[in-house]
C-alpha cells in the first residue's frame, strides 16, 4: 500500500503555543527596552516555502499559512493574513491572544502608523523584510512618531529552544540538455545585465535565480528544489556563491568552483561590506532583497542600485530545451492523472475520501515515474483535494480532521502538481461524483469557457497578463459570476510552481514574452456547496504570422494533457469555435496519452476524450 | 451657403518662424546667463486646448499639435512629439533647426539627463509644468550634474512682441436642471473631501473642475467651454475664485459671489502665500497643478498635501440630470448626423471633398440646433475628415493643402463631435464611397465587432478600463491586426471631450464607476490606403442583478445614435449575439431618430437601419 511521501495530513497549528511563547517574546523585548517586534512568515530569501528553522511565525502563533505577519506589542498582538487564510487562522492561532487583520486591506505598515504610540520602539529583523517593505514600515512608524529599529539578532531565535538547524539538502546538477544553456553562458549574460544596470555587482537573493543561473537544484525547502544561498554576480571578475559546502558532493563542488568563488554563508555580510568599502555600486532588487543587505552596503560606503533581479526575465523565458522537458514531463504527468481518473471513476460514490484521493494520485505519479525512469521528485505543492463544500475553499488543505468522503452527486475539485527533473506541473480537474446538477454543469461550462478563451487567444507582442485576465472571466461575468483570485501564475522549470514575474491577473503588469509558462485556471466557488476550477499550464509561443494579417501574434501552447469531465460540459452553451477547440484538445490528449496507458485505462480514456456535440 | 464657424482649414505651422525666434530666445538666455529653456505646449491649467496667448510652442517653432515640448540649448534645439505628430512636425517646424524626439520613448526629463552638460543652467517656467514633471526634470538634470532653474518671467513672453492678451470669454451659468446638483452642494462635498485629504485648502487648477464645481461655463479656449481661472476650496470657511471680472455679467457675478470670494487672477500668488504663511496644509494634484504653486506654498511655510483633484471623480460620475441631458443631446446630434449621411449618400463619388463634408456636417448640426432651440455651441474638437489614405492618419486634420475628393470605391472616416448646453458628443462613422472591397468589409466588420464586444459586456464593480480594453481588440487580434491607440477616453458634460480620469486603455487604471461616460472607438488603419474607426459614446450603468447570478454587474448604455454603414458589414462573420445587438441598435436608432427626420431622410434612415442577416 503506497503512502504519500511528499505530503501529510496532520492537523497543523496549535493555538495553545501562543500564550507561553508570546510571553517569552515580551519578556525579551522588555529586557531590551523595546515596545514591539514584527514576525513575518518569510525567510532571508522571500520564497513561498521556507525551511523548518524559518517557521518563526508558526512557532510563535500556531498559524501555518504560506503568508502572514504577526506584530507583538507590549499589550497587544495582531496577526495579518490574506483572504485565503481568514478561516484557517481562527483555528490555528489563539483568538484571545491575536487580533486578526487583513494583510491586503490594512497591511502591517499601515497598521503601525495607526496603532503604535509616539516614541514607541518597534523592532524588526532586517533579514526578513525586503527593502521596499522596510521603507514602508519606516515611513509609517515615523508618521506615528515612533522608531523602527533593525535588530542584529532575531529574538525568536533567542527564545526558540529546539529551533531546527538550517537545512543541508544535497545539491544536484541540472543536466545541460534540460537546462538548455550552460551556466557559464548564463552568468556571462547576467554580468552584462549588471553592467547595464550601472552596477558593479548584483546580489542574487532568490534561490530560484541561483538555481537557474548555476544550473543546480537543491532540497532545502518542501516542494521546490532550491538550494538556499546567495550569489554575487560581478559585472567584471569572479562571481561569489555563498552556500554551505556540506550540501555539495565532490562533483557539485568541482563544477561550481569553475563558475564562482565559493564562500561560506556566514561570510556574506563581511564580503558585501568589503565590496561596499571599495565604493562599489551594488544592485539589489527592492522587492526581493533583504533590507539588511541595503544596510550593509550603505553602512560601508557603497551605493545601492535599486534594480530588478537580473535573472528574473531570462529565467522566466524558457529555452527550447526547457520547453521540450516540460512537454515530456506533462505527457508522463498526464498519463498518471489519467490512470488516477480512470481508477476514481470506477469507485462507488461515498467509498473514497479526500486523503485517499491525494494518496492514489501521488501513487500514480510515483509509478509512472518509476516506469519511465523519470522519478517523481516531489509534489509541486500540497494537493488541494476538495469534495463538496470543501471544494469552495480556494486554498483548501485536507487534514485528518477535515477529511470527508467524495459523496454522491457532488463535485470534486483536485488541484495538484509534480516536480520532475525535466519539468514542474500544475493541473486542476473538477470531477463529477455521481450525477451533477444542471446548475453544476452550467457553472462548470462557464469556467471551461474561460479557460478556452485564454487558450485560443492570439495577441500582439507587448501584451501584459493584466490585459488578458478578463477574457477568462467573460463567460462568468455575463452570467453574474466571478472568482476572487488571479487567472494564472508563472511556473518554473523544475523550480517553483509559483514563479514570477509574469502573471495572468489584474496585477500582471509584466509583458508576456515568448517561452513564459503560465497557469490558466479560472474557477467558480459556491460557498458551502461546491467549487469548480479548470487548470492547464500554457506557454507563450513565439509571435507568428496570421494569413493576411499585419502583425505577428503570440499564441499559447497548452502543456497539460488530461481530459475535462465530459459529464460536466453543456455542449449547447458552447460556440462552434469552443466546441472544436475542446474536441481537438481531447483528441490530442488521446493521441499523446493513449500510447502510455492500456487495458481499462485506455478504454476509459477513449470514452473520456470522445468528441462532444 | 453655410460656412464652418467653429473650425477652419488653414495650413497652420510655418517652419520659417523658428530661426529668428530661436535666435531671439538664445539672446535672452545668454543675457541671463542661462544655457537652455524648456517650452511646453501647456498653459497654467494643463488642458488640451489653450488660449492663443499660451501658444508659445507654436510661436517659437511653428508646430501646432496639441502636445509637445521644445528644449532650446545654446547650440542645439529639440522638439518632442508623440506618435500622432511625427509626420506633422516635419512639415510645421524647421528640421534644420530642431531635432525631433519621442515624447514617449525619450521624454524631456530623460533627454535632459543624457544631453545637458555638467554645470549647465537650464531654465523652465514653473507655471507651465506640473509638480510631477518638474520633479522628474529636477532629478534628471541633477543626474547630469546640471541645474534646473525656475524663472519668474517666461522669456517667450518677453520676446513675443504681438503676443495676444489673455482671453475674456463671457461666463455663463449652467442651469441647475442640466447640472443636476447645486454648486452650493458640490462645494460642500468638495470641502469635505479636502478635509478628508488632511488639508485645509485645495487649489483647483483644472478649469473643468472649476466649471463643474461652480456650474459655470466659459469661452476662453477653442472647443471646450472653459472659463480659465483658479479656485481655492476651503475645508472650513469661504472659498476663493480667481477669475477676471470682465468675464462676468451682472448675473454671473451676483451668482458667484454667493459661492465664493471673487479675486483677481493676479492676486493668486499673494493669496496662496498668505494661506501658506498661516501654516496651512494645501492640497495640490501633483499631475495637474503647476510646480509654481508648490513653490509658493513651500516657500512661505505652508505644507503641500499631494492628492488628486477632489473634483475629478465627482465630475466624472455624471448625475442623472447630466445623463438625461446627454441622451437628449445625442438624439439631436444623431438626427444631424443622419441628415448629413443621407445627403452624402446622394452625392456622386468624386464630387465632394473633405472640407465640404466637414462644413455640411457642421451645418447639419447647426440647423438641428436652430430647429430644436438647443444651439450648436461649438464642435467638441476639429473634425477628422479623412478620405482614402487620409483616413489612415489617426489624428488627421484637413487643410486646404491636404484636402482631397471622396473618391469612388474608397472609405471615408469621419470623426466629429459637438458641444450643446446639455451635452458633449463624439462620434465616428466610416462610410463606403462607391463599392467597398472585400478586404475593407472584412476589416470594418472586425472593428465593429470590437465596438460591439465592449457594448455588450457585463462586468463587476471594481473593474478598471485597462481590464476591458483588449475586448475591443480581440476580433482584430485573431486576424493579425491591432490599432495604436486606446479604445476610449472619458467625456465631459458640456465640458472637455477628453476628460479624465477614466479611460478604456492599457493605461486606464481608474475603476469604472456608475455614470462615467466613455468613448468606445476601436479602429484599423492601413497606411497609405484607408482608415476605419467605429465610435459610440457609452455610459457605465449602475450594477444590476443578472437572473441566477451571484454578483450585480455593470453594463454600458449606448448614447450615440446613428447607423453603421450596412454596406461594410459582413454578416457572415458575426455571431448570433453580435447580429442581434447590431439589429437592435439599428432598430433603436430608427425609433429614436426617425421621428426627428422626414421625407428622403426618413426613407434613407429606414433603409440604413433595416435588419441585417
Amino acid at each position: 500500500m503506497y503512502e504519500a511521501q511528499f505530503q501529510d495530513f496532520e492537523v497543523t497549528g496549535d493555538p495553545s503555543v501562543g500564550v507561553p511563547r508570546v510571553a517569552l517574546l515580551r519578556e525579551w523585548l522588555a529586557k531590551h527596552d523595546l515596545d514591539g517586534f514584527i514576525v513575518p512568515r518569510s525567510d532571508e530569501h522571500q520564497g513561498e516555502y521556507v525551511a523548518p528553522c524559518s517557521e518563526r511565525l508558526r512557532w510563535l502563533t500556531g498559524f501555518s499559512g504560506s503568508a502572514g505577519v504577526a506584530i507583538v506589542l507590549r499589550d497587544r498582538a495582531v496577526i495579518f493574513v490574506d483572504g485565503r487564510y481568514t478561516l484557517q487562522v481562527r483555528h490555528q492561532a489563539d483568538m484571545n491572544l491575536f487580533k486578526v487583520e487583513s494583510l491586503v486591506e490594512n497591511p502591517p505598515a499601515q497598521w503601525l502608523a495607526e496603532n503604535v504610540g509616539k516614541g514607541a520602539r518597534i523592532a524588526f529583523d532586517p533579514w526578513l523584510h525586503t527593502i521596499a517593505e522596510a521603507a514602508a514600515m519606516r515611513r509609517s512608524t515615523a508618521r506615528a512618531g515612533a522608531e523602527l529599529l533593525p535588530l542584529e539578532q532575531n529574538p525568536i531565535d533567542a527564545i526558540w529552544k529546539d529551533r531546527p538547524r538550517p537545512p543541508l539538502g544535497a545539491v544536484t546538477l541540472q543536466p545541460n540538455e534540460l537546462a538548455g544553456e550552460l551556466a557559464r553562458d548564463k552568468l556571462a549574460r547576467l554580468a552584462e545585465a549588471v553592467a547595464k544596470q550601472g552596477a558593479d555587482y548584483a546580489v542574487l537573493t532568490d534561490p530560484s535565480s541561483i538555481a537557474w543561473a548555476f544550473n543546480i537544484r537543491g532540497a532545502d525547502v518542501p516542494h521546490t528544489p532550491l538550494a538556499l544561498g546567495f550569489a554575487v554576480i560581478a559585472a567584471k571578475g569572479p562571481h561569489l556563491l555563498f552556500i554551505d559546502e556540506r550540501k555539495l558532493g565532490i562533483e557539485a563542488e568541482a563544477y561550481l568552483t569553475q563558475l564562482a568563488d565559493l564562500r561560506a554563508p556566514d561570510s556574506l555580510e563581511g564580503e558585501i561590506a568589503k565590496l561596499a568599502k571599495a565604493g562599489s555600486r551594488i544592485s539589489l532588487d527592492p522587492v526581493l532583497a533583504a533590507d539588511r543587505l541595503r544596510m550593509i552596503v550603505e553602512g560601508n560606503g557603497g551605493k545601492v542600485v535599486e534594480a530588478a533581479d537580473p535573472a528574473r526575465l531570462p529565467r522566466a523565458t524558457k529555452k527550447e530545451a526547457e520547453l521540450a522537458g516540460s512537454r515530456a514531463a506533462h505527457r508522463r504527468d498526464g498519463a498518471a492523472v489519467v490512470r488516477f481518473l480512470c481508477w476514481l471513476d470506477a469507485q462507488q460514490p461515498g467509498t473514497i475520501d479526500e486523503i485517499t484521493a491525494v494518496t492514489r494520485l501521488e501513487e500514480a505519479r510515483h509509478r509512472v515515474g518509476e516506469e519511465t525512469q523519470r522519478a517523481l521528485k516531489d509534489v509541486s505543492f500540497e494537493t488541494i483535494s476538495g469534495s463538496g463544500p470543501n471544494g469552495a475553499i480556494i486554498h483548501y488543505r485536507v487534514s485528518r480532521a477535515s477529511n470527508r468522503q467524495l459523496g454522491k452527486d457532488e463535485l470534486f475539485l483536485l488541484d495538484s502538481g509534480a516536480q520532475y527533473q525535466d519539468g514542474t506541473t500544475d493541473i486542476t480537474r473538477t470531477i463529477a461524483i455521481g450525477t451533477p446538477s444542471d446548475e453544476m454543469r452550467e457553472r462548470f461550462t462557464l469556467v471551461l469557457q474561460g479557460l478556452m478563451a485564454i487558450s485560443r487567444l492570439r495577441f500582439p507582442p507587448g501584451t501584459r497578463g493584466s490585459d488578458l485576465d478578463a477574457f477568462a472571466r467573460y463567460a462568468l461575468w455575463q452570467h453574474g459570476f466571478d472568482y476572487a483570485h488571479g487567472t494564472g501564475h508563472g511556473v518554473g522549470s523544475y523550480l517553483a510552481v509559483h514563479e514570477g514575474p509574469q502573471r495572468l491577473a489584474k496585477t500582471g503588469t509584466e509583458k508576456l514574452l515568448t517561452g513564459m509558462i503560465l497557469s490558466n485556471e479560472p474557477g467558480y466557488y459556491k460557498e458551502g456547496h461546491y467549487g469548480i476550477r479548470c487548470e492547464n499550464l500554457i506557454v507563450v509561443d513565439a509571435p507568428s504570422k496570421i494569413e493576411n494579417g499585419d502583425i505577428e501574434m503570440h499564441s499559447f501552447e497548452t502543456l497539460t494533457l488530461a481530459p475535462f469531465d465530459r459529464r460536466l460540459v453543456r455542449a449547447d452553451l458552447l460556440s462552434t469555435g469552443e466546441l472544436s477547440w475542446l474536441n481537438a484538445y481531447h483528441a490530442r490528449v488521446l493521441a499523446e496519452i493513449g500510447p502510455m496507458v492500456d487495458g481499462e485505462t485506455l478504454k476509459w480514456l477513449e470514452a473520456a476524450t470522445a468528441p462532444i456535440g
